[in-house]
């Protein structure tokens, strides 16, 4: 099968003939419909410091969000079968271990991630553990299902706490600011902002649902936005930025009594003045990582399937999974205008 | 001033000239804009046992759904000025009993109610202790102001949980379960059907949100909703109708693990099997009474300055105060057309 | 190996010679030390209307509370060894339903139970799937470890939220209502009593840890109670008794604003005032059953590990496995003394 | 009367006489019986930089944690009488800010101090608005009544979320950690270690209920904590040092899927690795600040009035009132002997 590889420690991805994967007993065999490009895959083409730290292994097929048909299935699954319309979570998850035993799966001791720890699905096949295996709606396009990964990152990030009737800024850009921008505007937070630094992003933040956009470098940006909220802040900040700036810009919108939740990686420790932002705010701060298994997926799944929430818009290019260098290029580009790409088999 | 009274223990209600009520050191004295009639109006102008039960002083002005105008502010009162445009609670708290104290005033234990248990605002002026007054955004018409304290029961009773992704069942077509309707719709639920007897509120509730309507009598009605949720049955229960059958529906319809919450009033214990529908479907049951002081009010302050849950659809009738006779007789009218009757000052 | 079987359709148990389990891929064979007797044994035991309407298969090695040490290990199961020291949940779940995929796994669409829709625990040895086995902490005495079943029944019904600074009423003397008197002391409940019907078992309650104990049918009971907590009610009450006039003193007792966990199973539909007692009151109403996979095992776990609770008060007899008659026997006299009576193997 | 003040912006504190407050409508005067030594009272008397810039009007008296009669009432107080026996909530809260309004007056947002925004509690009298004040059990001495301040601290940042069956680490040794050893251990906390810095407080923790306790400089301190806990790590930290290695140690402590509880103030910004600290852990972290207006204190009463938690070993010293220099002394003597230092009237 054709599949797209890290073949070794540098720059760039390869397209190679692999053989399709066995599976074990409790996996599933995935023929790939649809698999979308993810930050991640784009550091790992890069070959940043990241990507250098993390990966070991060579040859590792890349990508970790994807859709497609089940294929073949393990003698150990049930409860799944050939034909199956599916994605699945990237965190590959232990079962054994206390998080995974007490319902944190998320957090699990021992997670592996597709397309980094084992091979993932950039691939015309692509073998998955039944445990992370999610039955998708009939009904969603394969572009849409791909997404869901990050799609669920969002709903996770945005829902930790219920935002109807609540306000929300969003800090950052990214494809999952702009989904988080669309779940909270279908949940019903009562105004919604973004910062960002793209404009082509922050007015597809405006199309998924944003009240307001902002660029993160306005100009009195902080009393811009505490004067709409009526000095008295935002009832919750998305921080999804993973910069100082942006966390500083959350922490100081936030109101007393507030809710952060942190999703951005930061690529280094930040100064945070905890006595004036966190305490004296009497704030809750999430650290927010991958989905819960698999209530996220439900939610997000009736989201879907329900045609309340629409991501459309955030997938700008959907090309032959064979253009996959075109698709990396999009997203490097800049300024930006490509936001999702999903390459279709 | 004019108001509208019950003047002693029989049916009716008339429009007498009373005196513009003095004002305690902790009250505000409000101008009414638009007082709005709701079912426990009805009780009391028809004067059916409950009302006969509970209503115990004449004369007393009736009515507790307003918004208005600050006139008069008592002595200690902070917080408020003259010309301010308000609505309040109907629920009188303490503010001293273990509830109050511990954040529960919605369940406060010497609980006095507008219209009933002292003067209400069906009348020119009202007044109310500024402990439960609340500031309207400037952009909503009085009428929409007014109705907020039944609205308010829907956004608590829909909201106790989040319902953001899940399926909702409401089960009865009063306002209320309109209003649910609405705010389960704009907080993102995944799929909304209401049970109800009225045509013409059914189509209502579609307006509102609801996807699918159901006849209470229907036949297989049980079967059709359990198809329709895959045979898992629905996340969420709102019993909104007070009737055993209702409830009984509801309970069939729950899935295990879900949540039902119970606003409508039964007129007689109802009979349950507690270990089949409650404890083998380890459901959490919500006794919704009220609107929390003042959580619900931010929340739904928020919904509808934010145009996002736009409820003027279940206000069926705007009406000349002096024209309460005919609000009333509206309301009463069979085949049902009226939802909510609004008095405008 | 000897094993206590339901032979057929009428009263009584038999110990017989059987074969070994085998075991399946995802199973463990346990030779089990000790295993206790529940409440349920003894409705098969005498073969009462419920058990003749559940137990279909014959014949059927009952029992389902128990320890042990892994014997062997089935191909797929991982993150166990041969010679762990273990116990299990009672409820084998099915890992693929919705509740189950989304954390509800004691909601299972497609529970099965030890002893009752699959061979049991009252044997030497018992296969069960690895996914609801716990590794108990060394310390723990084969008999201790034994009860963790309803011992975890009581710790989730009694920390569903917390109890700490709290009182609590306990309906019911039987040996998950004085469990959770003990698991309520060592939470912090303030204040905690006991309403029960034998001397003996309330004697136990004390010890346990409960401040006072009540005989149900005491006159003036209520208003016993009401004084006690001020004229308030209680903060939370846990209904184990299953009966109609529990229900109802419960009911009356809860303050306004508090909590009932309904754990007890009612033989038929009981009458509930719901709109005094539920929804003007303001409660929250949790139906228990099972326990919080494995959540509640993991606190549980802790409590014992630490020493903090100590339940051996509770296990009133020891006995050689082959004298089970006799357990029976104990369990089945009048007036009570029996509590909980563990077979040792 | 006799009064502790800070007269101008210098070192030490000077007794006194001045008038006996007069009351506000709102406000009730309080006869104090015992009046505790807060860490923030030594930062006053010795005039450190975070008194001179917080404290701006002289001559005012100082303290805020007490216990007393109430001698008089205003004319707008109801629900309390001239004899009860009170504290009060060192927190002035507005009632009128947002935050008041919907329930988290302890994040007000125009929060007056007691002794240091307006006139405190080491005086004959104290006059405080009933809204903040708090009846105490007629059992309770008054030095443990006076001492609720604090210990509300405790209370809340330990409870945040259920400690039972819970692995809990407190960093820091001073009242409110050793107040939180106590209020860990009467929950049921599964195991409480401690990390301090002064011997004989950590013998104090024990007392109170740790199980261990580690100097914060012991070499291999996180791997000798991270094996007690089987390498997994503690759920719970409740960082009471306000240092940054005090919270390096806690974020390396807790376990993935844990909280943390942040009360102890920082002198200034720390860096922390968000990253690998709080998101991938998947962490949840609290700011705490004061206590919850009255959650807090309900439990803590129930707490103290039943006997479950005994705070009697933390309080070191009862003096006189005139003695108070002796107090302050006492409490700044090194190595450190004095926990709480209560002065009584």
């Amino acid at each position: 099968m054709r599949a797209i590889l890290k073949k070794g420690p540098h720059p760039g991805l390869e397209i190679s003939q692999v053989n399709i994967p066995s599976i074990k007993h409790d996996e599933v065999l995935t023929k790939v419909l649809a698999a979308s490009i993810c930050g991640t895959d784009l550091h790992i083409y890069k070959w940043n410091r990241w990507a250098q730290e993390r990966i070991k292994h060579f040859p590792t097929i890349t990508g970790h969000e994807f859709s497609g048909r089940i294929a073949d299935i393990g003698q150990g699954v049930s409860g799944f079968s050939v034909g199956d319309y599916v994605s699945s979570d990237s965190h590959i998850v232990c079962g054994e271990c206390l998080q995974c035993r007490i319902g944190q799966q998320h957090v699990c001791s021992n997670l592996k991630i597709m397309g980094i720890d084992r091979d993932g699905c950039f691939a015309e096949y692509v073998a998955v553990p039944s445990k992370v295996v999610w039955k998708n709606d009939d009904s969603l396009p394969p572009e849409i299902a791909s997404v869901q990964d990050p799609l669920g990152n969002a709903v996770y990030c945005t829902l930790v706490e219920p935002v109807t009737g609540k306000s929300v800024i969003i800090i950052g850009d990214g494809p999952i600011g702009l989904f988080s921008a669309g779940i909270a505007r279908v949940s019903g937070a009562g105004w919604i902002g973004l910062i960002g630094h793209h404009a082509s992003r922050m007015d597809a933040a405006k199309v998924m649902g944003a009240d307001a956009t902002f660029h993160g470098d306005e100009e009195g940006l902080i009393s811009t936005i505490m004067n709409i909220t009526g000095g008295v802040g935002v009832d919750v900040v998305l921080e999804m930025s993973g910069s100082e700036k942006g966390l500083e810009q959350g922490l100081s919108l936030l109101r007393k009594g507030g809710r952060l939740s942190a999703f951005g990686l930061f690529p280094q420790p930040v100064s945070i003045d905890i006595t004036n932002r966190i305490i004296f705010k009497g704030i809750t701060l999430y650290g927010i990582n991958g989905r819960i298994l698999f209530d996220t997926w439900y939610r997000m799944h009736n989201l879907l399937k329900s045609g309340r929430l629409d991501i459309s818009h955030v997938i700008t290019h959907k090309l032959p999974f064979d253009e996959f260098e075109k698709g990396f290029a999009l997203l490097m580009e800049r300024p930006k205008k490509a936001i999702k790409v999903v390459l279709m088999l």
